[in-house]
């Protein structure tokens, strides 16, 4: 931040006759003259959206196209049919290649609380499977009346509902958890959960309209990918807050995400919230499946280990500052997360600079709406010294996220989900962040 | 929607032996040989987001990868960095394809109230500028105290703000209500506006740092761009609800959205919303630009103009039905469509399904936040003959959405800016939806 006179503007408005850092050869006539197809083609051929003109340009390392020295002297690009990032971001879900793998969402690169869709974390068992939305359909059977299979355009038929909830894979956190280490960013150590807008049916108008068995205690959700992920859930969820979702974000949930339906169980573990939806059975029992056996349970110290353990607990995250964020300079700045809960509202989250001594009210920016990230924020003055930031969220249950060690405690270092311990970061005096999930 | 017996789920679990419609010569075992290179190879082959694959398929007429008949049978894709859209699912902006031109939000496309930002409306006025965040920076002066030139860096360490507005080009709906056309999508006779999520901070923050004199009334906001966008706008809507934002959706702006920084005027018409921010200047009295003199007013019929009606009026408009929408079967359905007032909340909205004749109180889905898109439901139980679906909204202020004649009334055929009368939608007894805009 610089003052300035007055007449700072007329030097602003009127456009630097030095010329850009990346071409000392030119003069300013040259650039003038020659910048809008240089910037135009540029621009189409680094972008994605824009079908055949990639190969114009190496994709990596990041390629930028040449700067106007002032933009105002050159006509920028035309309209496009789908919009794409400036080249100077370039934010990525840091795939790990596997078919059977996971991509987490970049969340130092965010503000806000909405995940946008292509950035939205992935974990999946066998691939993104291709549906086709007319060949697709929702069987729901079992312990009712009326066994029916129902369409995408039957589901759409009835009253819709939207609503914003968060995802998070019960695995997010594991490595930061049991092998912390500095150079994790906020993406790598709590990468695995997005918040976005969900347009869908609630799963209790699908129960009247094939009409419940008294009996019908649990159902099964089955997937229609290769390993046709299946998952037991009370019928009570049903009843309460489950939809079956066909919109994300205002649009068809991405493939990724489930295309075209989507079990949406809010504030429970993202494997249960089945993905390529294609089968609903009524049942009295669990059906035990390798998905809430083997997996997705909580081993402890004690030999037994924890089922059915769908619900997530409240957890908080600073994404800035945040490794590899450095903090330039001395005074005010803005110590800005994001904190969730399984079980309903956030009602608060306190911030500690000082490794949990002292804890501070942050702000919560927007509405903190049941089941969904919401941004917080507090304002810090550094002065230039070491620090230890922390975050601690309580939500409306009066729950209050623990200490790593209370967790280590309870569940030991080897159980395999559900991690939500206070984590934070320490800041250098040279300003330099590093991740510390130990405090 | 077909009833089924209980076994039927046998057959879905069990996989279709029959093969895909696209594919009579290939046997089963060929598919599930082969189909795990066929999709993975289509799927890479098409998809924008990955780079240097884009030439192996042709990208118009859109093209769609071979679906497996059953896709648990083949291994699906692999995680990636950034997501694409279902190869089914192909909305597009529809660019008129000039540099000074606009992109249309394709509304039928989408449903809840989130737009995504590769989907927002474009206008610009001399193309979009290729700006470098590190090089951009906001210069405030005038009637200061401290005139001041901020960094991006300098902007983000305020207090930062998030919340929900949609944008709306004063522009959008005058072919609709010029010359209505039957085959009209609501991206064409409603398009140019978008809802989404903001993050900066207050204008009256930077206020605040520079000093403002007493006698500053009015100030000009500035963009980067090659047409220097300035608009006049009154200090007060400054201390208002102003923002300066760097992000939507979660992540920093678009580039055709006014990256790296916006000025956001919460309910005021688009223009207004200075993109590519660079320059604030406060003054006593507005500067009378091109942009608020030779546009931007609505010419009455009495020769006069109103000048500086930058607030936004409530508006409404169905999205489904909708023309190219083919209403399938008798019987229950959703009419669903957007609502938004530039004064405030919307607190009503009304669906006729006779021309008018009697309206009933559509659902409001999710929170109505202020100065931003609601959606709203009311179910319609279609008997099959025709019908007049209309919609009309009312704001927290009582204002009440117009009939078209009112509008003509009062600001003639010939206005150029601000059109929100009721439209609708006239369904035909075979079902087919075309756009009236006269009723």
């Amino acid at each position: 931040m610089s003052r300035a006179s007055d007449d700072q503007d007329v030097a602003l408005a009127g456009a630097s006759e030095r010329l850009p850092d990346e071409s000392p050869g030119l003069t300013r006539r040259d650039l003038i003259a020659g910048a809008v197809s240089v910037v135009g083609g540029a621009v189409l051929g680094t972008l994605p959206g824009i079908v055949g003109a990639q190969d114009r340009q190496p994709a990596a390392p990041p390629w930028r196209p040449p700067v106007p020295s002032d933009p105002t002297r050159v006509t920028g690009a035309p309209t496009t049919a789908v919009g794409v990032r400036s080249p100077f971001e370039t934010p990525t879900r840091t795939p790990t290649g596997e078919t059977t793998g996971n991509s987490l969402t970049p969340l130092q690169n965010l503000t806000g609380t909405v995940t946008p869709s292509d950035l939205h974390f992935e974990r999946h068992h066998a691939g993104v499977p291709t549906i086709d939305p007319a060949r697709h359909a929702l069987l729901v059977h079992g312990l009712v009346d009326r066994p029916t299979t129902f369409s995408l355009d039957d589901i759409q038929r009835f009253p819709q509902v939207t609503r914003t909830h968060f995802i998070e894979c019960s695995g997010n956190g594991r490595a930061a958890y049991r092998e912390p280490k500095p150079d994790m960013t906020p993406q790598k150590a709590s990468g695995l959960t997005a918040n976005t807008e969900w347009t869908g049916v609630p799963l209790a108008t699908l129960f009247r309209e094939v009409g419940l068995r008294r009996e019908a205690a649990w159902f099964l959700a089955e997937g229609a990918d290769a390993c046709r992920m299946t998952r037991s859930v009370p019928v009570a969820k049903g009843w309460d807050d489950a939809l079956v979702v066909w919109s994300q974000n205002g649009e068809p949930l991405r493939p990724e995400q489930g295309y075209p339906l989507r079990l949406l169980l809010p504030g429970w573990e993202g494997n249960i919230n089945v993905k390529w939806l294609r089968r609903i059975e009524l049942g009295t029992h669990p059906w035990m499946t390798r998905w809430e056996t083997s997996k997705y349970t909580d081993p402890l110290p004690n030999g037994t280990a924890r089922m059915f353990s769908m619900e997530l607990d409240a957890k908080s995250v600073i994404t800035s500052p945040a490794y590899p964020e450095v903090v330039k300079a001395k005074g005010w700045r803005p110590i800005t997360g994001l904190a969730w809960s399984g079980r309903g509202r956030v009602t608060k989250v306190e911030v500690s600079t000082d490794a949990g001594d002292t804890w501070h009210d942050a702000d919560l920016l927007g509405p903190s709406l049941p089941k969904a990230h919401v941004r917080f924020q507090y304002m810090w003055n550094w002065d230039g010294g070491e620090a230890c930031l922390l975050s601690r969220v309580t939500d409306e249950t009066g729950y209050v996220q623990p200490a790593r060690r209370q967790l280590l405690e309870v569940r030991g270092i080897g159980t395999d989900f559900h991690f939500n311990p206070i984590v934070g970061w320490r800041v250098q005096s040279d300003g330099r962040v590093m991740f510390d999930g130990e405090t």
